[in-house]
């Protein structure tokens, strides 16, 4: 591995074994996909943490974050995205193969946290040689992350930025991740999650996906870019249409244990478990933090970013105004780089 | 027919035959299942419009509105509420049965629009002797049915109460339909609508229905009732269980070819459709009307009431302050009531 690349390819490295979950399981393989940019000099990393459904390839999703200039400059940091554990995309999750049987986990893959995907990281970072970051930056499961980060290795990671993001998975959030798992549940090809490869529970899993991608975005932004416009050919509305062909595309693209197994790790997201309290937990991290709130978000609504910044004693609150809604992270990339910059700078941007 | 008996028990009445529907079908026995409340005098007639899954038993789920000095006062008023076309409570629908083959219509029923439902009340009015309305009011669908009241019978309607409503419906509504329907096709059971009466898709129609539970509340809400708590016995979270159970309950009581019907009928409301533009078909809308807009509302926000208000000429506009979401106007009844009550004395509310 020649960490002076300046852009890796993916690369697979098992960096530990076996690994621990938190909630009792066991993983006697772990593998996990990264990539980096830039070089590193012992006090430039960066962590990149995705999203549900996201990946490595942080340059692709988020490529408006990328470059001279902006909040990730591989000239000046050393970069790295690793797909998280219990996704599809190249770290150990549910299509792995469980040394155990010799064949997929499937839905045996055991039940996982969001503190057990940092600290799989962390033991990629081990491996890797970097011993603190500067920053750990993500957006929604992404800013789950990041906060997890700030609490298991506050001496590794010197400022946190948790967008789009909540503390502790909401009833609201667990509820719609509940339906959404019921519709890939009535699927008859589910099969209790012991599909074949081939055959995946694809109707069950595209009506998940379209009820997610309507929490993905908001009323104004469905409103203004599909109002009531009949789809192509008269066959229905095109917001339909639209739905349909964002479900397929995930059907084509993850895997449904996948899907499962990280939408549960979210439900178990909450900063406080193991602690006094909820606030005491917020009020030990001690990192600085900027928390970006997105004011047409619906799954994160504004209250929970103003309670992060509230709770986090060094914190400080962006306003991200987008019609998007929580994924105006992925959309509105020009306005999120410049608070990134400006946090980097040490720019006081908006205070709570 | 006893129209002078105070509490009418469900009557079933075929008021037309044939019923030629808006988008070109055609039900040759068309049968309406409704109730009444009070004795008719001539001017006193009030037409209550029940929600996507409601029924003629106005008095049972609007309970707190109904009784002397209340919005619905059987003393005075002569209060009619029919099951809709289209659903499952007695009034023709995909259980009823289909003349042309003697089997019950499930997914061949005729698609139909709101307007199609109107037109059907109007009938069972002409047949009770009704010419004219004093009032017509409803929530959420029931609202739409009250708009278009107001637009296709103009000279028998006096006064309008649209609740929790749209003018049209929202790409945003239709989307969270789609994938609800979506939900439904995904079952094995589902078998294109011709599934069984005693195996009906419950799974797929259990998943639709904790979907659109989420989309009946509010963040706050869910948060407020449920947070984090687990469900009894550790089995997940109580959010989780609660939906799980409207799923449930759903399915024992509600058709899904009726579901898939219905929330297609939601989708085509547009009060602009065979008029010059949305805001002319609101602008001929004479009738006096109180809008109650919901500030929680997830499904119907506050803009689209506020709209309506402004739109139609001799609108006020009422807010219903709430955490409860959209459902709140089968919530806050009281508050709902005293909307009611001083709209019907005259009183101004608020004004937009």
């Amino acid at each position: 591995m020649d960490l002076r690349a300046h852009i890796s390819p993916l690369t697979r490295l098992q960096p530990l074994d076996p690994f621990v979950l938190e909630l009792g399981g066991r993983l006697d393989e772990v593998v996990v996909a990264y990539r980096t940019w830039g070089v590193y000099r012992g006090n430039n990393a960066v962590l990149v943490c995705h999203a549900l459904t996201g990946n490595a390839d942080a340059d692709d999703w988020w490529q408006p974050l990328f470059g001279p200039g902006r909040s990730l400059d591989p000239e000046r940091d050393f970069i790295v995205c690793s797909n998280i554990l219990g996704s599809c995309y190249g770290t150990t999750g549910p299509t792995s193969r469980n040394p155990a049987t010799g064949r997929p986990w499937g839905p045996d893959f055991p039940a996982m946290t969001i503190r057990d995907m940092v600290h799989l990281q962390a033991a990629l970072l081990d491996r890797l040689g970097v011993t603190r970051l500067q920053l750990a930056v993500g957006g929604s499961l992404g800013g789950m992350q990041v906060l997890e980060w700030a609490q298991l290795y506050p001496d590794r990671v010197a400022a946190i930025a948790p967008i789009a993001c909540s503390g502790r998975h909401s009833a609201w959030c667990i509820g719609l991740s509940e339906a959404q798992r019921q519709a890939i549940f009535a699927d008859p090809l589910w099969q209790g999650g012991h599909y074949r490869a081939d055959r995946p529970p694809a109707a069950g899993l595209a009506a998940a996906r379209m009820v997610a991608m309507c929490s993905y975005r908001s009323w104004t932004s469905f409103e203004r870019r599909f109002g009531r416009r009949r789809a192509e050919g008269d066959t229905g509305f095109a917001v339909g249409e639209y739905l349909a062909y964002q479900g397929q595309q995930l059907v084509r693209r993850f895997d449904a244990n996948s899907y499962v197994t990280l939408s549960c790790a979210m439900d178990t997201h909450d900063l406080g478990r193991d602690h006094p309290s909820f606030e005491e937990a917020l009020g030990a991290i001690q990192a600085p933090a900027l928390v970006v709130a997105i004011d047409s978000d619906v799954l994160y609504p504004s209250e929970e970013q103003q309670e992060l910044a509230r709770l986090i004693p060094n914190a400080e609150l962006a306003w991200l105004h987008s019609e998007h809604g929580h994924d105006a992270f992925l959309i509105d990339m020009e306005a999120l780089d410049r608070f990134l910059v400006g946090f980097r700078a040490g720019k006081r941007l908006h205070t709570f």
